[in-house]
């Protein structure tokens, strides 16, 4: 079958074996697949691995069509059903994720093979494109499930790249707000608007956390110590980390109020320097998340299916397995684009 | 009065101005006094800014004698009561914390004031200078406080410097447990053991992150994506950092499992470096947390008052104001010393 190789150097379409559903997988048709930030990552460190390390054929957020079943696999739905899937299959050594596996190649491919228990049906009237968005905004539906929101509070969300915007839509979906969207792109804080940020700030202008003070999220008192409640405290206020570059978690911490809830969701893969003295002054907590629960994924289509979140203003360009490797080299300098679908078919 | 006047290069005991009561405030006579850490620190930056910067009274970790009420200060306690008080000072530019501020100086001196509203009386039977540990053990009822323990599931103390030892004391005042305390140095140890911990580890030994699970704190699942549950996940496991020197919480992320618990509770003063991505795929939480409430400060007098937290684990020495220069140099290299106590009578 044809396939995106990633390798050290690039992105190629090559022939590559087909792959074979074993036990208790399907084997299902990729028919669209978005370019994930991770992709992006995984790419540069292949690059330091030089021409002698793995390749590998990514792709973890598909919407792909049942084809055939591995043995022993539940017959949950027929060949032909649209599906998506929490990215796993199980391999010798245990479940592996798809698309950074050498054992289980992704969704840049014309066929992938995935656990059967992981599927989930996609609704006749969703389309194919805008159900390749569930895996993404499950990252948002996690990030949002995790804070302990309080009504009525504002929810600053500092960036929006795909997952950002993800927050963004899960948040106004759920009815939280008002929600106060950040970037440095025009494009990206109109992405942001449509899918219902309250008030987008360019933090070049002016501070996201002054913003976010004039609308409710006040430092309610001047030190912990005058504090006459007890027990544990919910946090006022609740912002999501979306950027996940070195300096942006110290940056939250300086502009963040006393008792701030900070959910760490954009993944940051180089240390990072904080001020921990600023951060227990201010008595922050910090909720690192990763991914999201299956669960979690299934309420992700669930939002999409029933019109709750607006895909249109996520996916930005549609591409073919040849167009992969332009498509990665665009995303660097993503001014105007937020989420490139894969068509592999 | 006399007092321990501290400025870049030392300590000295000198005659100094005594202090008026204002609107509010009450005059006590320091009976006995902590030093805490953060006294050393303070010295430190003291000694940064050289000879012209200013001089300060130590001393937030007093218990004092009532002695005179300043204009329209509430009499709640007469003259030769004994009183804690969380250590503020109102002034023209509102509250300032009490041995940090060079318009009120601290417990290492004759006398102080204090707010009124802050005064809470000391029990007969309760030894002053048992009494002084109310401070550092409100730290550790806050810290207990903020960290949502799961019962029955192990603790995990790092450090058994005299914050950690509160920690580990209000533990085990709360019927939390089992407690695995952590030190380098066998003293401490032994002190974590005598206030409640059910296991203590020698670093150099043993991986306490490896003895922590091996009492159940383990790792639930080898991933969050394989998490079937639905909503915000009760953490399994609470750790709390009680050192505050860089690279200390890094070791902790390392060696914590899934979807732990971090309460820092020891303050770094200086930038610390971490490996987000870790805290990410582990899911961790962070919670930094900062002294403790008025109503946490009370509670801590009434665990020693009850007998529900032993006292004589913290005390080690005692010193008059003559010996506070050197008890701070003794502090400096802390095998057997935990809490050193001033009588500046």
């Amino acid at each position: 079958m044809r396939a995106a190789v990633a390798r050290a150097g690039g992105i190629t379409v090559e022939d590559v074996a087909d792959p074979v559903p074993a036990e208790g997988q399907v084997l299902v048709a990729a028919l669209a697949c978005g370019i994930c930030g991770s992709d992006l990552h995984m790419l540069d460190i292949m690059g330091t691995l030089g021409p002698d390390g793995p390749s590998l054929v990514f792709g973890h957020e598909f919407c792909a069509e049942v084809l055939d079943h591995g043995p022993g696999a539940a017959r949950r739905f027929a060949p032909g059903t649209r599906v998506c899937a929490v990215p796993y299959a199980t391999g010798p050594d245990g479940p592996e994720l798809i698309g950074y596996s050498t054992r289980f190649p992704g969704g840049f491919a014309e066929r992938l093979v995935v656990d059967a228990e992981r599927l989930v049906a996609v609704p006749d009237h969703l389309p194919t494109e805008h159900a390749a968005l569930t895996e993404p905004l499950a990252v948002g539906v996690h990030a949002v499930a995790t804070a302990r929101l309080t009504p009525g509070a504002p929810a600053l969300v500092v960036g929006c790249g795909p997952i950002g915007l993800a927050v963004v839509a899960v948040l106004k979906a759920r009815g939280h707000g008002p929600i106060v969207a950040v970037d440095f792109s025009p494009a990206r804080r109109a992405h942001a608007e449509r899918l219902g940020a309250d008030v987008v700030v360019d933090p070049s202008d002016q501070s996201p956390y002054e913003r976010w003070t004039q609308l409710g999220a006040e430092a309610l008192l001047p030190s912990p110590l005058l504090d006459a409640s007890v027990g544990p405290r919910p946090p006022a206020s609740v912002v999501y980390e979306c950027v996940g570059v070195p300096g942006v978690l110290q940056q939250v911490i300086d502009g963040a109020p006393l008792h701030a809830h900070v959910v760490v969701v954009g993944v940051c893969t180089q240390p990072d320097t904080i001020q921990p003295a600023t951060a227990i002054t201010k008595e922050l907590s910090l909720d690192f998340v990763f991914a999201y629960r299956a669960a979690e994924f299934a309420e992700a289509l669930r939002l999409l299916a029933d019109g709750a979140v607006d895909p249109s203003s996520f996916v930005t360009d549609s591409v073919g397995l040849d167009g992969v490797d332009n498509a990665f080299a665009r995303l660097r300098t993503p001014d105007d684009q937020v989420k490139v679908i894969v068509r592999p078919g």
